[in-house]
């Protein structure tokens, strides 16, 4: 089964990763790249976006560009020590090409989808701010998309930006709770999952041998990225969040997930925590459970993910 | 080494327990139990401290009553579906002759450390606005305490009133902020441990069958409680919660613990949630590890905290 996606990013070094994946896999039909800013600045993640797809052959596929900062709060500064100032690891890059669409992200994501109703997957590995632009343009999106799925918050594992918050939902946390509560078809992949899945050398190793340029891109970005993972959090390998979104679209079998209402905290010490009431389960009070429900993964298979995502990309 | 404590509680089921710990265990010297609304009315709770130290043969035992409601917020009502309406499986109960201390649960823990600085540990089982009370009544009870013990809050376990909150912490946020953050040396044991430790009912034979009349409000109570575990969390058995912090102050080689920084959400969808920032971890901003350190519990050996609460009332 093919599945027909607008893949919105904000790459970064696990974003271009999963970009390959979208633009190299022959089960999704990858309909364009959205972006926001997040890891970079959106004008470096459209660059980028638009670098990932020249570079593997693929500047056919549109680049749409998005958000630039959160909807109501105060940015935060990008986090050039994880990804780069250049959000690929600041190795030297290729001269872009090609141009963005004219058009914004949320714009692109409304015409797309108006196109072909019910067939496209919105995939979303950023702050989710395009997404709530889109709402916001269209409000009967939440019926016409096929599926909804975030890479993106944390139901038991903690956070990784605060103790609780997981980068992308606190990186807009209005966005995020005005998404995850929309009422669409809506799988959360967070990192109860992510975390489990850790990329080696050797993974990298296979897939900069088999992607050429790009692959040279992917792997030398990777080693930037690494350093962080090594110094701050004392991993050796990287957790490949954003291609676990793609994993859970292709793979699903690798994953456990449960059905449940999220509400997403905006304010406070908690802020950009993803709050997860099981279906079913009763509270001291009803108001966790009077969201729409969702799909959130619990549990993954993490060797057979990665493994996944290097066949992919060798 | 014996430990001189007074006991902040609102039986409540697993409270009568931990009480009767309190009182027979060789290693305690019970200076006084506290009262508070949580799991009943706060003159319930009196009434059943009371109770529980005559049934023991322990009416020297001061017992001072205090909050009947929380700080700041409304009062939700008490679960008699859990512990029943009175706080005691609704078993029938003897008469009480004693009566309690004039003095409020505040001023009679300000008294009590007073007269033995540096000596006395406070333990808390319930809504902590007792403690709150006497740090307002003396905010220098933080250098003259020799260790304050909480049963509450969730590190990574999730909550039991919500999707993150632990019930001590929800039924008085307010109150927990002010105590968990006021720089004493303090340790949380929330249901990261406690939800590992299930208590059967041998055990429970074994404890009615020690502690004469006294065991036989534990154990008929405990039948009552026992059924809200199987209907509504599918265990068989109960969580000895508040016997587990008595477990880490006699047993601490059974636990597990890590220095951070706690914060309480006072507001919103995660009202009640301990935000743990562990000692040393950085985070996109310095505000979580801005409290001072605590301990808090974070593993322990389930099966060996419950041999030896039934170990202590065989
Ligand atoms: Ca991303
Ligand atoms: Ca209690």
């Amino acid at each position: 089964m093919s599945h027909s996606i607008i893949f919105d990013t904000d790459p970064g070094v696990d974003d271009a990763q999963a970009i390959a994946i979208a633009l190299r896999h022959p089960e999704i039909e990858l309909l364009g790249l959205t972006t926001t800013y997040g890891n970079v600045d959106v004008t470096t993640a459209t660059h980028n976006a638009l670098l990932l797809a020249q570079l593997a052959g693929r500047d056919d596929v549109p680049v749409a560009q998005g958000a630039a900062g959160p909807l109501v709060k105060a940015r935060h500064p990008a986090p050039a020590h994880i990804h780069g100032a250049n959000g690929l690891g600041d190795i030297d890059l290729p001269e872009v090409t090609g141009r963005a669409d004219p058009r914004s992200a949320a714009q692109f994501i409304v015409d797309t989808v108006d196109e072909r109703p019910g067939e496209v997957t919105l995939v979303a590995v950023g702050p989710v701010g395009n997404l709530a632009a889109a709402l916001q343009l269209d409000p009967t999106l939440i019926d016409k998309v096929k599926r909804v799925v975030i890479m993106g918050g944390s139901i038991r594992e903690g956070g990784n930006v605060t103790p609780v918050a997981e980068a992308n939902m606190f990186n807009d946390p209005d966005a995020a709770s005005r998404v995850l509560t929309a009422g669409w078809p809506l799988t959360l992949v967070g990192l109860d999952v992510t975390h489990r899945c850790v990329l080696s050398e050797s993974h990298m190793a296979r897939i900069a041998a088999g992607q050429g340029e790009l692959g040279r891109v992917l792997a030398d970005s990777y080693a930037f990225y690494r350093d962080f993972y090594r110094e701050f959090l004392g991993i050796d390998g990287c957790c490949p969040h954003d291609s676990c979104a793609l994993a859970w679209l292709l793979r699903p079998e690798l994953f456990t997930t449960a059905p449940g209402h999220l509400n997403v905290v905006t304010r406070g010490e908690a802020e950009g925590q993803t709050v997860f009431a099981p279906e079913g389960r009763t509270f001291i009070a009803p108001r966790w459970s009077q969201t729409p429900l969702v799909e959130a993964c619990l549990e993954v298979d993490g060797d057979a993910v990665v493994e996944w995502i290097a066949d992919t990309l060798a």
